[in-house]
């Protein structure tokens, strides 16, 4: 059976990809999941911390970007699906960019955010093969895809 | 040797694909078969299902598709060889669809019919490298393609 | 102002594809329509009748469908937005077929179609940026995207 | 001279658009600017209005969603450079989203914004060729970017 | 109506190019024809009476062929239609490469021979969407093709 | 260490692919070898013997040429090097069919031939990294390409 | 006919690309130039005058570097054949890394630098389709390849 | 865990490519390096002595620059990751081209040198989405971009 990469871009803060892994993992799913670093501090820090300090902000914020794009954008150049994650709090375009990215790849996008944020993702959710409203949905959404299972 | 992936689209109310994935076995051909889901409720509900109840037909009908489409398109893309059988109900959209889709990404494309339809398929088979009657001529094609043997 | 490129693909027994085109011209669109060869007869006999007659059904058809490719598989390149309409006579698999060499090459995709066919076009439907019912939406939809223009 | 190709896209309430041509057109720059449809209302409204009432804000939205995602991919794709701006309110994901759509087909991108949306903005800017943070500062890269001319 | 780029490749000692230009033309077909350089000898030697001579055969000929690739691969690559004419004389290699290469492009083939060549063309033949035995035909194609027109 | 992947086209009447395998292997080289079927009257019977018998030689060869290549587009495609052998009999354009279009394809490409064919060779070899008289040769350069061994 | 795209990367201190021009003139060739901004200090200079001055030489130099990219990578992205021309003096990696960006995108590629230097440029030479030691002769090869002409 | 490919290109004179590859292995960097031929004088001689003696320096170099050709377009088309090294000494245009050429691939590039090189590498490091100065600060890369680890 095949292999699936599925990358799980978008929010840090919450438990969502273990919930996701946890799931995949208890129905023995194939599946190689990615994911950018989710260590908030080592994200900002990375640039200049490995490559030398920065007076400028914009330059701090520079140098960890990019440092963390050769990672993001890697694995989701090797990802089947893409699953973001949008939460209640800050501004996330990180995670619209991803899932544009994504969809210019022509990745199968999943996106995962409550029903409350429908009308500013419209077009993120435009793109996108599926909407999902909690992870568990994601899980049964892989489950489906990849194993033909439909749990009723 | 290398390993051929082939992807079995269309009918799925015979067992041609069973008769497909014998053969080979028969012949110890080192081939990773794929299919769409092929049991026909759980393709129809399985948006609505995960994802939530629709009154609307057409929306019902969209997440179902749509859910289809992360398993179809990405296993299509991973296919070397993508197979479509066509059968004498339905209307089978779906099965020009991923002729259509095969075709435009290069994809080596085998037609499976009944001669009957050779005129409604002509556009469809003009697309492919093969155009068989019955599953045991894809067996011989996968057999003669990928070992180089030919019964005679 | 850009140039459009519009490839109305599909049922060619009524004038759907003239509605569109006056409609177009009505309001001063900036579009270049294309559309297959719309003579049903030619369409089935140009094989043959340029490159000499066949004994067998399937090679008739098979010359006829390459040449009709010629046309049809560089206009659909070379579109930016592709119409496909769905009639309620034939199998008019080569409308599928086109309709999925359009998503797989990234194009707008707009499906047209009455509901009736909903169901088994779900797949074809769930490829599409609009679903229209009728000539004239199709018409706005291309006004609003070329014009910004949306008529209350 | 070759003329290029730019997209204006993101924020929708101020009038940096008109800046930016007005800019251009006092260079006398040879450049044909595109922009997604900026009347808010009826970008909301575009796929309810023209293709049927929804009694789900989802759908309503999804709809009206795809129908602008035909005008701004297909002008992105056909765009050198993209230009995208941050405003100060709303979530503007979409603009975030564009942002990725357009470097993942490897084109020129400007990101203009405040300066105090310098950090969450980073993974954009990291992608962009240049920040800039005034319509001016646009129209003096394109300027030199397509006539040489750097005013000192 | 859209204009056709029409590359004519192969055998350079007979007239067929000018048979297809004049039908064109008769039949006014908006086509833009390009073709390698037909002057045998300037074809030869163009690479080393530009860039210096040379005294082994082998690089007198690869400077040569590569100075005609400038023109002939970007040609290719410009065009909607590539015709391949193979000639009773010669080995015509070029011809045959010049096939494949614009096969795996996915540009629509027409190849041009005498029916005595059948079998050692078998496989350029199968890449083809038309194989012609006479100018005329190629004519006929590209005026279906072009404008819809089938001479009854 | 990388695996390589070498696909070897061409002429099948001398033992120049087992030179070639038996020299990789003395060298214990990590190269995967692929090849057309190189039983000429299977290649020759293959399509009408699996899929019914064909009257006109033309139809009997085109399906044949098609079904070989299902197995040659799809080897070419994965493979890193392609080596064409040219001999000194028989027309061989599906040879030169396969340089193109390999080298449209990017693949790095190696032509093996006598001196004596240099000139009808030109193009071929002008888009060639290396052109090889010997077998040995060609093990020789896969063995400095792969190990970065040189035997002085 | 056919009008090309000639971008000319490279040295800046001498007259060479007037040169070029002015032979296509007198050659009435159709051939639309472009090349990189050619005033030394601007293309330093025109980031941080533009987008805001720097402390540190290497962002200073960084925003001029992307700057100058909008212009260079969209023009080369357009061009049929790239010639790229070496000096004797400075490093000018711009041109060597201008050479490979050309040569992964399937460009034409015509290098144009004294004999001197073939050594350190032998695998630039290598990716080029001609290697030429004066202005004249990329002129000629222009001629040559544009209208067939080949002066004796 | 993904296996991630990182080709090592440019300077062959010190041991930085030891260092990066120990510090990985320090780190149980599950990474896949490639690299050229860095022995000197076999990737000088590789061409003509494979291939057969040139007496113009001109071919002798053509030759060997494209049998390693082989070997590293090859491999850089199949890495993830591209770190160029510059050294104090030679040209090193050849390190610029695989620059180029990976940034056109849209590979992730990594560029490694001295500070004194800032500026003639601007071009170069624009283009980078890292610019270190010491083989250590690679190896940090690595180690954070695959497992997320930053020592502090």
């Amino acid at each position: 059976m095949t292999t699936w990469s599925v990358y799980l871009s978008g929010e840090i803060h919450t438990d969502w990809r273990d919930q996701i892994r946890q799931g995949a993992e208890a129905h023995q799913l194939p599946v190689n999941f990615s994911a950018p670093v989710t260590d908030h501090e080592a994200s900002d820090d990375c640039g200049a911390f490995i490559l030398g300090a920065e007076d400028k902000k914009f330059w701090f914020d520079h140098k960890g970007a990019k440092v963390n794009a050769i990672r993001t954008r890697t694995l989701i150049e090797k990802a089947d699906i893409v699953v973001v994650r949008f939460g209640d709090k800050y501004k996330q375009w990180n995670a619209a960019f991803d899932a544009g990215y994504a969809a210019a790849l022509g990745k199968s996008l999943i996106v995962l955010h409550d029903p409350s944020l429908t009308h500013p993702l419209k077009e993120v959710d435009g793109a996108a093969l599926a909407v999902a409203e909690t992870s568990e949905q994601v899980v049964e959404i892989l489950r489906y895809v990849i194993k033909g299972e439909l749990a009723r």
